[in-house]
């Protein structure tokens, strides 16, 4: 049993920290933050800052320009990125792509790799993950997918609509999940310029932090070659599995560090602001919200190491990032609900960036499975331990 | 004891319900629903509906046009207004003109009342509050008031900076608090169009709903005569109670409303969705939810209506009125922020009205004092009780 | 609408009130006071001191000497009796026998009137309600039932176990929940001596206010005759229905009263108890839990009359009821729970009333159906009616 | 960054298991489990199978009889022994005794140690530690000491009377905490039968797993010569500390080992326990309240773990087992509440060892420093930190 960080990772941290605070943070009002995320041109400034400073797709293998990160040195370092909401775009380590890539390289083919991967980790294109589908497809439940690919030859041909598909709007391609006519899942790669690929809309949504913002895709007799199967037939659900697990993870380390900085800036008014005699930290009813947010970070930061620890003994760690992602997206709630509350008036506007993370960070607490469903899935295999 | 709602107020809620899913809900997608609010150009199209329907400042004396609702009426009344964002713009009763209409009838002198009421209650115009100060001024701490109004012969000269302002762009007038020389706090009316007053700019918030959003608003050399001083001079403070109690009342009403829209949102949806096998709402992590949900609602709405009723009794009210905003508050942001969840993806999307409610939702646990000061109060109250 | 408690009440609530503050509160130290409730012999007095100040038996009707309260009535002069733990027993307004009357009084024939609901309401007998049975028997779902009657001419022989059966140690008679042939449920009355009824154990438990405790009842070929049925054949059910919902609701006044006890302690200890320079009430951390006592009991306080008022009216208040039960409950223990912890190392001992009523009350978050059965029903009412 | 638990650990936390569960867990029903705590005859017993097994004091070092538990260690072997509430008792690991001997450990001269430590951590004696007083003394506040000792040439003379006192009754020796004439604290050793010293009475206490209860003991000159001074004169506070912060962690590892036990009872019954057609278990209001349980008892390991880590990297760790401490007797509590609830009406009663568990630990949140103090503590170093 051993706490200590590793020298590596602690420059990595340090790095990375300095980086958020002179390059990324400055960018934050940048009027080009938009309601729908940071515009292309935005994430390409920013990514090549994060290029120069070595600290690009970080979580990537180095034969694909990354460090080749562990679970556990992308918990540290992913925990900087997310500082500013902002700083997971710079470093190429935002959702979808993050997961992306690190299932891409699980999976793909050498020649899929370098068509897609290779520019991808390089952060001069973006992907989508195509899964999520309008009632009555595919939610929370993944065999209600209604996506469709009939064989046609060497061809599959895909009928569908997705949305809430993050960064569609602006990705170069993407993968697609849908049924063959057996009923079996199967991922797909498209280029998104594909005849048949449309994004229909880009949704308004809570959040603004991801580059495209989340949009609707229909899919209208697409062709994919055979070729562009994302590992073997049927194995759909399997392969959603292994992006799943490590993306929920990451999902944590980032939110983690917005969470972590909406609690600094709370803090740090706490520790000024006067009211009623004292500043508002020596009021009891706050600074028991303070020490509230302390220990919900430090629980958070302990269940993501933890499960990133498992995950870097090889095991799949389903049970541990379940449980590591409902403990963060609850924790990292209460801090940042309040941390809003502290700020009081100011607190509910964009003069701090804490108005922000709220906003964006509410969907945590659904994506990658919404918690009720995790609970779910903790619920029963606690039940079936018991059982043996 | 008795629970019964009168035929008036039952026909009266009835026809609230009935003009806000006719002609309120379907302006809601209006493009005129901007990010700083509902324009005044949108505002002055959903008053006209209300005029029409007789339901225009229902709570302002039959004098004033309005139908004299008693609190417990406007307890009916507000909840159905505020089942739509735009319900208490369109009838009139929004925040800050609602309690300043409260307040201007039983303060103002007549002349100030035809000059400045009459038009307010016709819904002709709009008022700001100007009382929150920005760091290190007047907060949740009222006596922290820096701006200033210093007597010149028969005129006052005002001073300061506010902010957080609600509805001051695009206001025709202002209440404004300042301390004298000696330190009491008076309110002054004003015209927004005095030399000396400038809404210096509109500031980014969580919320969408107020017309005009909020402003920041300075007053340099502003002259006021004394004839528009609102009220005894260094009685501010005391007003500005007459003001909170029921404005803080008429708050919990209208989000009472604005909750069970979202419940009833959510609901909809868990009894059609299905996933797992069965519908959302057959799942008992959603049905316990939904559960919640309805005991928060009836929980919140008996508190308001024996609020409500303490000042009908023409009592202050003032530990009622806290405990119904603290309780109203966080029974119904809980609400709300389960309708988003169980909506899943699609609740932090703007695809349903649950996220805007929630986005608005937020700062009502700070506005009207935040919730941590009326605990305080009601600590307060409670051990001086015990003591004697 | 209207929260006015008439004159008559008023009376009868400062009646009750100095009648426990007087005759029972002195009575809680009483070595009487066993891990198995108040002995007969104390309970006796008791009842003698509450017959003398005519407050005995109060919801039962005048033609059984009692005052024939409506569920307002009640919702006051019980939370008084609440006060102290053994209020309830002193005014025979305790589980079950309270529960029993009431059903009694609905449904018995005039002779069974005579023999069993009059020495009850008079305080000289005890009754128990047998319906609970071990695993794998009737629990929270009351249809897994296994105790059955078999008809044998004009008797019906009964054989089984029941379990939790509060009372049952020291009654007079019981009323057995048990089905027949054809699976239908069925009430009988049985005096507790007749051959073939045994108290096997009491068993040992959390709460110690109940007198007789909580035993486990065997049937062995116990024989009753016809006209010993507690109303019609095969609708036990129905009739569980008519005795749980205001018995349930009867719950809820009770532990008001109890919850009221344990805030009043903790107020006047954090009123006086010095610590890091100022009374415990003036730390916000404590003043803050009082506050949130203040709220818990006042909501509870208007869901139990609003409820209460809904029964008044005839209705048969199963959502209303559901909803006080599980609204209660929950309330009632955080101030119980908070106000242990606001007497600190005292609160976890005996040395004031708090930690009695801290394990009293656990189970009522269980009692009368678990908060997770009202909570699936609540569920189940509002789906139904959102589909009309 | 490493969770594997070393062979050596594992291997002893594989031993304790067995042991708890062949020789202590048969014990539970033992008729000498009083309300007061097990008796010394029964603590005996317990204390010869825990020697002849290898397992007693093993935080002690070897030249005591223990086996030099690092706080790692414990963390791991204390969690296993409060499997049982007799377990800690058992093993001689219980507070006060195990807290005792620790400071006794690092601070007494050779001459004390051998006196007293030696047959304490040989299981032969017991100790008790006189801090806390009854109002107006020293609370949660340690500076309202009234307990006052008086140089009388080489002796100290002490009158006071403290309250509380676990262990009091039966004890061999106590360590007192007094004030000098000069105001500072200091530590005295005392046998319990030196003349002065009094058990006055056994407190009422809802917790029953401590030997001897918590008494009231009383100081009437009582006469203490120099040599028995506990440390340096006028360092009482230090040492205090010096025990308090491993003392609140190993309180933390028992009361994990006692919950783990409440949550495996319920999910045991759960899984078997039918109602409405399926299992308990299968019921997602239950199953999502056996995942919150199993997320609470890993988030309280792993916070217990991190500060057992941090301790043995020698620093104080006054911040990580203040975290600790709040952290884990508020998430034990929700475990061992939420498996009374599932285990209904039974989990009200002895009939499982929930119930015990639930009374026992109530006083977690109160014990070692209240919750509330913590949280300030923690709120002060928050806001130094972000000072500088």
């Amino acid at each position: 049993m051993n706490f200590t960080i590793s020298d590596e990772h602690a420059e990595l941290q340090q790095r990375t920290r300095t980086f958020i605070a002179e390059h990324v943070i400055p960018m934050e009002g940048d009027e080009r933050c938009t309601a729908h995320g940071p515009t292309d041109g935005l994430r390409d400034e920013l990514v090549a800052k994060a290029r120069k400073a070595g600290l690009l797709s970080s979580h990537v293998s180095a034969e694909f320009g990354g460090l080749g990160l562990s679970h556990i040195g992308k918990a540290i370092v992913f925990e900087e990125s997310g500082y500013s909401p902002l700083g997971p775009v710079a470093m190429n380590i935002f959702a979808p792509d993050e997961g992306n890539m690190h299932m891409m390289e699980e999976i793909c083919t050498p020649a899929q790799k370098e068509r897609w991967l290779r520019p991808l980790a390089a952060g001069l294109t973006r992907s989508c993950f195509c899964m999520t589908e309008p009632p009555p497809g595919s939610g929370s439940d993944p065999t209600m997918l209604q996506t469709i690919a009939v064989r046609d030859g060497t061809d599959f041909v895909i009928n569908g609509v997705k949305w809430l598909i993050t960064g569609a709007n602006g990705a170069s391609f993407a993968i697609i999940m849908a049924k063959l006519e057996d009923g079996r899942a199967t991922m797909f790669l498209s280029d998104m310029n594909a005849p048949g690929i449309k994004v229909e809309r880009t949704m308004n949504a809570l959040d603004s932090c991801f580059v495209g913002g989340h949009g609707v895709v229909s899919f209208t007799n697409l062709r994919v070659p055979e070729e562009n199967i994302l590992g073997e037939l049927g194995e759909g659900f399997k392969y959603a599995q292994v992006r799943l697990s490590p993306a929920r993870l990451t999902h944590c380390m980032r939110w983690l560090g917005a969470a972590r900085r909406a609690h600094d800036t709370a803090l740090r008014y706490a520790a000024q602001r006067q009211a009623f005699g004292k500043t508002l930290g020596q009021h009891e009813g706050v600074g028991f919200m303070l020490a509230d947010n302390e220990m919900d970070l430090h629980v958070t930061r302990l269940a993501i190491l933890h499960c990133a620890w498992v995950l870097d003994q090889g095991h799949l760690g389903t049970r541990e990032s379940s449980a590591a992602k409902v403990i963060s997206s609850e924790a990292i709630w209460r801090v940042i609900d309040r941390s809003a509350q502290i700020l009081g008036g100011q607190g509910m506007t964009h003069e701090t960036i804490v108005a922000r993370i709220f906003a964006d960070a509410r969907s945590f607490r659904v994506y990658d499975g919404p918690n009720e469903t995790h609970r779910w899935s903790l619920a029963k295999h606690a039940i079936k331990s018991i059982r043996h």
